[in-house]
């Protein structure tokens, strides 16, 4: 007697168990820091990417176009903003999404060739991603929109000081293990998207005895890193990403799985990518953010310029852990209460919980992991994220929790009957 | 027309009302590492401190009486412990309570002449207070009440190692600030007694810029410490006590005040002192400890062994603020429901929150301050507080959850009525 054949239910949830199986099983290390160049697959010199589904050059408005046009005069493609502008429009500067490169961008997301980024690799996996680094303290940022001299300075800091001495030191210790400063941190009041106090700590503190001996050479550059490293409670942020990056891509490609391995945004529309869906972006607009805002600015100040560290999102973190980090409250509003009710809405849409990244207040039950798109369809339930948010003159002006629009994970789970429909 | 006198109630509100504002306005700074015969009021070489109100030496028993022979012999004041208990007896040993020289212990809490202490001077009084430090990850340890081998050489690398450097560090640093150390770490999970990870990473944090400097010429000292540091996150412990102690001193001795601004334990009893009530201890016998043991340990193997770390709740922190510090769950049981519903008792029987030192998780209310005995006796509410535990056979075997016994603060409520009655 053979056995009888799978019913299309049991091959979705065999294949959602290997999707959430990868998603937990992921353990990303930080290798290097390198050229983007050097190291993401098809990246060339004229090759710009930025964060969020592809849009045709027109389509791109505001500050991401700006971020653009600004990544492109840094690099040296082009002399002034006219002549990006013309030869982005020619295609002769090549405009590409950050995920199809193995990269993921805050905010508008920008690389450019000779820009530095994080190497981190999935260990059991062997999978790599990347993210570029925070460029430092300044209002002014190429991610929120703004190229200007000191913007260009910045850059060029993180790019000649900063990344060079990290890199060397992150090699010196034979490579840092990611997961577990992501576990002890989520102890520490971090979810790991808006709040990266303790995990930058952490990481700093993994770094002290390479960088005691660089010192002895070059105590100079240490000391920039060390002031880089201390200035800001940020620095993290590039590393949970790629390493949300490598661990949701590790779950991707699973043939029959409805499992969400990326979620991004441009300065238009919201995206989604599903496991067993191919490359294929299921979009919708972009829904309004509940932000709490800096002194003097309005809600008529926010502007969208793209984001892709909702891949944090996508594997737990960040909005799906806000009942970890209390703290942030007094950076992007919120209750206590309302925060952890955000997180346990997000076990009404997720297939499992995360076996080491635990939360204490839950009386430490592991992160939610693993979007089902049809969970999110049947509940109404969507993934929440905390965001950085920007402001149409450029910049940041605040924080807040944005909710993914519905529409994105009706359009995938219509794509998923019509592929799988057998 | 000469205004009428205040009543008695008036006039303890206002002595409670300066308490409560010299509580709050506490600021210690970490000045030094020095030994203590060099900083501590009255000490001498024949002088060892202990925790807890005084007992004759026949009543000290267990842990803390091995603890204070051993500290005679580490200390070269007995060949061995049998001269010890003689000279302890005889009185050539002179046995003091900590509290007394500007002192807190930890468990045991003992202190001779050549050990480092923590020095901090809380800035806007001026005052005093020190606290030695954390001997090592090792579960044999003198203020857990053994003294070995093992013990004394891990004493005596603090001694000749760890203090000399660290204490170059500090005065490197023109003294190292605690209030805001102390303000982040409530942000970032720990309530400052049985949990001090992120405030011992932001002291390390600190630190660095003089380590960088010290290692160029010494970098063994350097690497020592900072393995030192980084072994465990129980260093700050030492450094709340001592921050507690001077603002618990600031507060003390104010005329008409029913706040209290000291408790403490030896083997025996537990004790408060109250800021208007001078040196006298009001004691009561020691209450039973809800505790989570180590594996292998069972009720039975508890002994009390002494311990003045509650001096962080008698400022508002530790059990105060457990509500700050989720994580703690795994290390002393409880829930995160029981954590908010003992901290948000602590606030009927204190008599204001603190301007700076937050708690997320209550929408950043500040932590419980002043402890007033006629609130406690009022309520039937006494103080919680966050401990180690000890064993019968000394070394830690779990941490716990101590009730301060009402016996005490009824004790005290008497005193108060007679010496402020008329």
């Amino acid at each position: 007697m053979t056995p009888s054949p799978a019913t299309a239910s049991e091959r979705r949830a065999t294949a959602n168990a290997t999707a959430l199986e990868r998603l937990c099983a992921a353990d990303p290390i930080l290798l290097d820091v390198r050229p983007v160049i050097e190291v993401a697959p098809d990246m060339t010199r004229e090759t710009i990417l930025t964060s969020g589904a592809p849009l045709a050059w027109d389509e791109y408005t505001g500050g991401q176009r700006g971020a653009i046009i600004g990544g492109a005069v840094f690099e040296g493609l082009a002399r002034d903003p006219t002549e990006a502008e013309t030869k982005l429009r020619r295609g002769a500067i090549r405009l590409r999404p950050c995920h199809d490169h193995g990269c993921v961008g805050s905010l508008a997301g920008i690389y450019t060739a000779s820009m530095p980024v994080l190497v981190v690799e999935n260990r059991p996996f062997g999978n790599r991603g990347f993210c570029n680094l925070f460029e430092g303290v300044s209002r002014y940022r190429l991610n929120y929109g703004v190229y200007n001299e000191e913007v260009r300075r910045n850059l060029l800091l993180v790019q000649e000081v900063i990344a060079p001495v990290l890199a060397e030191a992150v090699r010196a210790a034979g490579g840092i293990p990611l997961r577990p400063i992501m576990r002890r941190a989520l102890h520490m009041g971090d979810e790991l998207h808006s709040r990266n106090t303790a995990a930058t700590l952490l990481f700093t503190r993994e770094l002290f005895p390479s960088l005691l001996e660089l010192s002895r050479d070059r105590p100079e550059p240490v000391r920039r890193l060390l002031d880089y490293l201390g200035s800001s409670d940020y620095f993290f942020l590039r590393l949970s990403m790629a390493a949300s990056k490598v661990t949701a891509d590790a779950a991707h490609g699973i043939e029959g799985s409805s499992v969400v391995t990326a979620m991004t945004f441009n300065c238009r529309d919201f995206a989604i990518r599903v496991s067993g869906l191919g490359q294929s972006w299921f979009q919708a607009p972009l829904p309004k953010v509940a932000a709490r805002l800096f002194q003097g600015f309005t809600e008529d100040d926010i502007q969208f310029m793209g984001g892709e560290s909702i891949i944090n999102e996508t594997v737990g973190l960040g909005g799906f852990a806000q009942a970890a980090a209390f703290a942030l409250q007094d950076y992007q509003g919120g209750s206590a209460e309302g925060m952890v009710a955000m997180t346990r809405a997000m076990y009404e849409i997720t297939l499992g919980e995360h076996p080491e990244l635990k939360i204490p207040y839950l009386g430490f039950r592991g992160i939610p992991v693993a979007i089902d798109i049809h969970k999110v369809v049947a509940t109404g339930v969507t993934p929440v994220m905390d965001i950085g948010v920007a402001g149409r003159n450029g910049g940041q002006i605040g924080a807040g929790v944005l909710r993914a629009p519905l529409a994105c994970f009706q359009a995938a789970v219509e794509a998923y009957a019509a592929r799988y429909a057998s």
